[in-house]
């Protein structure tokens, strides 16, 4: 149960209580490749929902996956009328409309069946764009799909997608993004080990700003230093190594700085990763409280055969095997660790202590808590905000 | 703990209150086969309680499969006095009579030891029939088994087991038999392909029986049609298939239709399945509150010894393959499927909807309700009812 | 939770409610062996602790393995200031003394990081002894190790561990040694087999004694049998077997009878075992409420090179295998056995029944209630009795 249920009267306190276990549930989330819909069932659970989609006549609809009558996966059934919007349960025969989910037969007791159009089982709202299926899991009306699928992917003309169903929660791996974690978790990486990486970011700021289809908070440090000296302990990073020549001779291939930001709910944006030029996104999409699909979008721009053939190229090469696969298996090992410490210590809010490049957590906790559309017609809540003159001057405080 | 033990002093309100998560007690249930019980004991699990049989001078016996003193399951013990009616504990050595629970020796001890005749196992009546081990598990006092054994299946003079652990609840599967499900669901199965099936059956009645030992609640059927026509949909089931031919030709083969009864605790019973001439039992023996073994019983009356070799003949290339195994695995992954919905949504009073065919259902109910022995003794419950002038309308009226 | 933690401001009313599921809190426990200890981290749990020892400039030290920052396990970390005494997270790079568990950097952060000697782990004490690690995870502060680890241990000129990760409780295993156990579970081993073993013992008593670093509760049988008469069963042991000829013959070279004792938190001593002239310790160090370490340790006192190479072989071809090892299985599967019925009976308080020789059992309860560490600081409690004028006559009445 999210703390949202369970509060319904007035705002929530705290981002600890507030923030639903499973994500923020009045948005777009992507749900599967456009390609792996076809007529027959395709079933998922999204958000403890039991979710099947199909394909008629070229659209793809999403239903709840369960028969009212006895609760049957209607992912076992199929459609008994070729060329009909339906699909009809295994189990005694009743036939939905997949368009708007009403029940139009139950075939076993012919067609003066008293169940038909007395039933009916949920549809979800869903949209096909870039080849990805979105879906609306909210209980509000669906917004517009562009308000939510960021407008950049939307351009992009490249799009490459890695999925993972990983263990840990959703909260944990929003906060890990930014300099604080990269600076050490990375820095073992292949990924990593090719640049000349700083070791120290001081002066982490989080910032608003508008663009690409709403506001997002982005990360800004005033200050990097390649190494410092600890004392009584030492220099850190430790000065050489076997990569050293490496890095000096070849960082410049991969230099462009990465730069993170974060939008609700739950989306990661980070820039020229995970080859130059490309726009990377990540969305959390719970299954159950304990696993989500990290879905993995990158974008790319190329316009022409010659720039599409060396996105590939790179990409193939070196952005999916080294950036997208295992440099972010190293996030996914680090949100299962601090599961595993929230099972152990009674939950989110556990008592964890912070640091100054958490700043981004920090403004990322304030900002979902004043700006998610789930507590937008909830008392005391602040009210959903695009315009950008209501960006707060708190959220940006809390960020400096 | 079932719905009975929480309200012992009222009558249950509702069936889903009041039908036990492992089923009724106050009943005996096939438990194994007999010649599956030698001297050395067999554990098994019924009702999540764990029980020993074992044989002792060729007569079974069930015993609690636990030692008091330890917890120690008494079938990892052994007979240490040749030709007892006693079985020891491998722990330390306490020794009971498996005729009447108690402890006669505790050998390490020596033959003053304090705790003989001071403690006791719980002993459960058991008895052989028709080469099955049946067990009572009930409170009461036990019935004569001749009262809860069908008289057709004692009759049988050739008997036929097939036995799966199952996952899901015995309620499910009670209530899946029928037409409705037949219908349409076994409608794929090899079973039915080969038969010229209607697809649509209307006007189903539920009526009280008496014979077989008791009451039975028989299913019947004013109305089948081959086929209907479903405005905007088309015809159902759709006409014409690769097996027309086969069905046309071979259907008088298998022609019998069988009849559908249902019976406390929880027996169903089918005519001419899994072969012409053959009837055919299964009970839900519960081991967990979530898996139950599968108890399929075929009966046939074979006279001669070529009637005898005609009905394995039949039941082995066709009848147990295509009919016991198969057919009914397709009821077994229902069962399960329902079972998943139950604990997503709050287990057996989730909420779920009837449609005619169902009929069928909602006279057990009310026939459970009103005649189960475990609600004998309980005020406002209504007495068992063996005497076929109790029969009520009510039961009756339900199902038409 | 234990007992202890839900009942803080009165004594324990009963033996049941009061021992702690994991075990006594306020003792030394053997956690690993030295050798296994190296610079790096090694992860382990212990009561439900996350903890993680490493080796710094010879030393070994244990720290909660937990990452204050995000509750990362530390044993994923390294150490990054190479001859120094701390260990670095490897999610953010928090550094800590694993002396003290201070954090003494946060290197992602720069020197000045504000987290710097305002945040730390908990640090366990251990110490390095016999080639065994020990670990105190009271609460109070911890009692010099020489208090709880036996004299004759710490004596020995050879130590042989063997460990075992079980399943079970410690209150059953610390309850399992006696003779009531060995006369007939034991009595099928190898080891016994080749034993003129008897078959009853009566008389047993339990005697706080004195010696081997404080007092030890000690068996003590006035009178055994070879076997006895049990009215209308028969002789038991059962006479004459094929092992009968091995006995009579072979029993002097492994005759010696062990002694048994026991001591808080729950050791067990056993005198001649698992070979004649040693001396065998175990410990029951859970890792969670259902799993422990079962941690055996044999003690020898060669003083040649001569004594000790006969140590070695009589315990590596008969001690190790046949009794450490096969002997003490037996033990680990009643132990499991009483767990699945505590389980299935509502826990360590489901109802029992004792006999005879669980005379020692009883004693054991009494002791453990009244002088157990745990409960020196609660009203009502029994001061820790180190004393032996202290030894109260009611422990010993207990056992006679």
């Amino acid at each position: 149960m999210s703390a949202i249920e369970n509060t319904p009267s007035e705002a929530p306190r705290s981002y600890d209580d507030a923030a639903p276990v499973m994500g923020f549930r009045e948005y777009w989330y992507p749900a599967c490749l456009s390609r792996e819909i076809s007529d027959r069932p395709h079933a998922m659970t999204i958000m403890d929902e039991p979710i099947v989609f199909m394909r008629r006549k070229g659209t793809v609809y999403a239903l709840a996956d369960e028969c009212p009558h006895r609760g049957t996966r209607l992912s076992l059934g199929s459609c008994q009328f070729p060329g009909s919007n339906t699909i009809t349960c295994v189990y005694h025969g009743w036939t939905y409309d997949v368009t708007n989910g009403r029940c139009v037969a139950a075939v076993t007791d012919g067609p003066n069946s008293n169940v038909v159009n007395k039933v009916s089982v949920r549809t979800y709202p869903v949209t096909d764009c870039q080849g990805i299926v979105w879906i609306w899991m909210g209980k509000q009306a669906a917004v517009a799909p562009e308000v939510d699928i960021p407008e950049y992917l939307r351009q992009a003309t490249v799009i490459k997608v890695v999925r993972r169903h990983a263990y840990g929660n959703w909260r944990w791996h929003v906060e890990n993004p930014g300099l604080g974690h990269a600076l050490m978790l990375h820095r073992s990486s292949m990924y990593m080990r090719v640049r000349n990486y700083p070791g120290i970011a001081t002066g982490i700021e989080a910032k608003l700003e508008d663009g690409d289809c709403g506001p997002w908070l982005c990360e800004y440090c005033s200050a990097v230093q390649m190494s410092a000296e600890y004392p009584g302990l030492g220099t850190w990073p430790p000065p050489g190594s076997a990569w050293s020549l490496v890095r000096e001779n070849m960082s410049p291939m991969f230099g462009i700085a990465a730069k993170v930001s974060l939008r609700l709910p739950g989306i990661t944006r980070v820039t020229h990763f995970p080859i130059n030029g490309a726009l990377y996104y990540e969305w959390f999409v719970h299954t159950d409280a304990e696993h989500y699909i990290y879905f993995q979008i990158a974008c790319g721009y190329p316009k022409t055969a010659m720039e599409r053939a060396s996105f590939n190229l790179r990409y193939n090469l070196w952005g999916r095997p080294a950036g997208m696969v295992r440099f972010n298996s190293q996030d996914l090992t680090m949100v299962a660790n601090s599961q595993d410490f929230a099972k152990r210590r009674g939950g989110w809010n556990a008592p964890t202590r912070l640091y100054g490049p958490d700043r981004m957590q920090i403004a990322w906790r304030d900002y979902a808590l004043r700006y998610a559309r789930d507590f937008a017609n909830r008392p005391g809540a602040i009210q959903t905000a695009r315009d950008p003159e209501k960006i707060d001057d708190r959220v940006q405080a809390a960020g400096s």
